[in-house]
């Protein structure tokens, strides 16, 4: 049961009100119920939500909660899985889902003007009727906010060939906690006036300033695309596969399974296709990578042939080409069936987004192997083989006490892995209140004391998602 | 003249020599004088010049820089066109030409690791080697170091494909005003932990820290190449082809010479080309484009064929696609000569580095033509018409007051209109000097107070290349 929600000053509530109208602020308890959660499944009522219609209107919030001394959390559809978009300190939710305006589409520049609570993949819809293409691609983009996205620096599979949400940003209209709204950034690909406050913003989870306004570069439309899924008799070899693949091309995706991801799956895959590896491999097999190609119809079809010319001296490799568009959206669902199928395994799961090296991924994997067998829990990696970002997943029973305390050690010794192969903590998901205690694992000393002083320059008052990142005082 | 180079404090020299050893310390006027010049023609001796060949040397010299109050201007080859690596205020030149060391490249990662020192250009080779590409090219790789590509945020033609050195940094050691050392980023193309220190650092231009070590992003080297040139019969057909084929391809390059600077260089274009577009078109050329396609054989066989197609039903416009090696690179070569033959037109040259959305460069040319029929002056305009990277030229005789006067105004003019078309007025030559009146015009007052509380939080005693982008007391 969450704790009851702490009551919000009613000469507050009044001059909210006042600013945003009265039905933009809702204080009713299943309200603020409604704005407890987010992805990571934790749950802390807010003292009330708040719908601003505008950068204006934000300003003024922030406002009133700085005279006020109350948090303001920006939200956007609360897909984060680190807790982030939480009330933990109640205050004031400010759901941005009133802001969902595409401000304009330009054509011939290749920008786009967005309302941070604008739906990602509707926005990739919208330039899409344009032959225009805005690549990051979260997985949960059919929910998530273009605003959540440049919060969090979300990424997603098309980051191995288009880079992540922040290689998209050309400008932001931001509000700071005092209430000034600055605009960052430029509208073009190129800039170097002043410092660097878009990038800055990006990823800050909304400890520095609020979202208002997001300039996105967009690129052409692709116009072909090709699926294919590779089984590998080992995972050595698909790892391996995964350095030598994008030394010869630059696929627009590049997924891997592991064997234990592969095998919750394998049901989902197109008919024959595990027995025909069973047949030529002499074996199930130990992982899967799917990958996509994307370009002009030539380019698709080159890179295939160079693929193909490729994989014709690996032993142990079945290449299976999806034949159509149908059969493409079938090998893609399965792979985003591991989650879900996830569940079969144990009632819970702890899930970590790391990123190592590519070419370290083996050594990862390994690490995850030897945890498996030593705690006996189920423990999974999937991913963003393309560019080592890795899902790593240990399932468990939270009811039972020895399995959590086990699932805690290989998390931590996960964790230690990462750095020691040079990689980092989070690629995607953000740090929020769940991967607070990680951060001072990675950041240098020098650098956190730097992070946090930018913190008090932008927001003295820290009323800005206060505790996020810095995990102070979080209830957690 | 130069002024008196402003004497070095005798404990300080000691120090400084105690530091990096005696003969890396250089104090003699005609040492000073060789590093008081930069790319922006103007000239500040320091009061020495110090060789530091790390970053804990890097970090004790900011330390008895903070002692002693003096100075420090990081400088890499010293290229930079506005001015960032003068010793405006004396103090201490901190050449970074000893640190050239490519610390490592990844093949497996595509990562390189480099010391600031390194020449652009031979970092460009060295992964070359290695099958690998790093892209950007600032016309002045042969010279200029990737300190200080970093430093500037330096751009290049190949930033319509793939973007600007911030695109490629994904770490940095950098050595803050206190001496502290911090290793921000991360080795991976992911990683959302903490605020983007790195992106932060770029452009900076020595205000914030000095930059120890870089890592770098690289890139597939694209196996085929295939260079081409349009004459086109007026210069809005050509910029309205710079958007038309961006829509449908991406080439490398995309460069666009307006009638003044092709009449410069048009005797360096194979024979006979200016004689076709004059018979072809009626009259000669009044643009010219430049472009490259790069990637597999395929790609650009495929791109090839999608622009000889559009083109097609194009009237008035000539295309020329290159034989061979030699012959793209005489294209290239009647580029790069656009600048040193300006001076057949006027002895002095005032060129500014804009930015507008691609599709506003019409309306940019047709002021610089008004300006230069309304002034007199030679006023040309060439560059990256891809992502609407404009130099502007302005031909003077700097002895002429009238002439003086005259290119003054229609600088201001350029950059008004510049703003009207929601450009930038840097795009990759930084601020330094030059541009620091500009910086107020563009950047609104909430923005321009942070950047300027940030320069305070980084460097609290002012040490750091002072006066550099905020212009503050700099005698110019």
């Amino acid at each position: 049961m969450p704790s009851q929600p702490p009551a919000i000053d009613s000469r507050l509530l009044a001059a909210l009100q006042q600013v945003v109208g009265k039905k933009q602020v809702a204080t009713a308890p299943e309200e603020r119920l409604s704005y407890a959660y987010d992805g990571s499944g934790r749950e802390y009522p807010p003292a009330a939500v708040v719908f601003p219609a505008n950068s204006d209107q934000i300003a003024a919030v922030l406002r009133l909660a700085g005279k006020y001394r109350t948090p303001v959390i920006p939200r956007g559809a609360g897909t984060g899985m680190c807790g982030g978009a939480l009330a933990t300190r109640g205050g004031i939710i400010l759901a941005l889902s009133r802001m969902t305006k595409i401000v304009e589409i330009d054509e011939d520049n290749q920008v786009a003007v967005v309302q941070p609570g604008v739906i990602t993949a509707e926005l990739q819809a919208a330039v899409r009727r344009h032959d225009l293409y805005y690549p990051p691609d979260p997985a949960s983009r059919a929910f998530c906010t273009i605003g959540g996205n440049v919060a969090c620096g979300a990424g997603g599979p098309a980051a191995v060939k288009y880079g992540v949400t922040r290689d998209y940003v050309l400008g932001l209209t931001a509000v700071l906690a005092n209430g000034d709204i600055i605009h960052t950034g430029v509208r073009t690909a190129k800039g170097v006036v002043g410092y660097d406050l878009t990038r800055l913003l990006v990823g800050s989870e909304g400890t520095l300033a609020v979202i208002g306004e997001i300039t996105l570069r967009l690129v052409p439309a692709p116009a072909a695309k090709q699926t294919m899924l590779l089984l590998c008799r080992d995972l050595l070899q698909a790892t391996g596969l995964v350095s030598a693949i994008l030394r010869r091309l630059t696929p627009a995706t590049l997924e891997y399974l592991d064997r234990t991801a592969l095998g919750l799956v394998a049901d989902r895959l197109p008919t024959g296709l595990i027995e025909r590896s069973q047949e030529q491999i002499g074996q199930n097999p130990a992982a899967m990578l799917l990958l996509e190609l994307d370009g002009s119809p030539e380019e698709v079809a080159g890179q295939t042939r160079q693929l193909k010319e490729f994989l014709q001296d690996q032993q142990g490799v079945i290449l299976h080409a999806a034949a159509d568009h149908e059969e493409a959206e079938q090998l893609w669902a399965a792979r985003r069936a591991v989650s879900p199928a996830a569940f079969k395994l144990r009632p819970h799961k702890i899930s970590d987004d790391v990123v190592v090296p590519r070419s370290r991924i083996p050594d990862l994997v390994a690490t995850a192997e030897q945890l498996a067998a030593g705690t006996g829990l189920p423990i999974f990696t999937f991913g963003h083989a393309g560019d080592g970002n890795i899902h790593v997943n240990i399932m468990l029973d939270r009811d039972n006490e020895q399995e959590r305390r086990a699932a805690e050690t290989a998390r931590q010794a996960i964790y230690k892995r990462v750095l020691e192969l040079r990689g980092t903590l989070s690629g995607e998901h953000g740090v929020g209140i769940s991967k607070a205690a990680a951060i001072t694992a990675e950041v240098d000393p020098a650098s956190l004391e730097l992070m946090k002083n930018l913190k008090k320059l932008f927001d003295p008052g820290n009323i800005l998602n206060p505790g996020k990142i810095w995990g102070e005082g979080v209830r957690s």
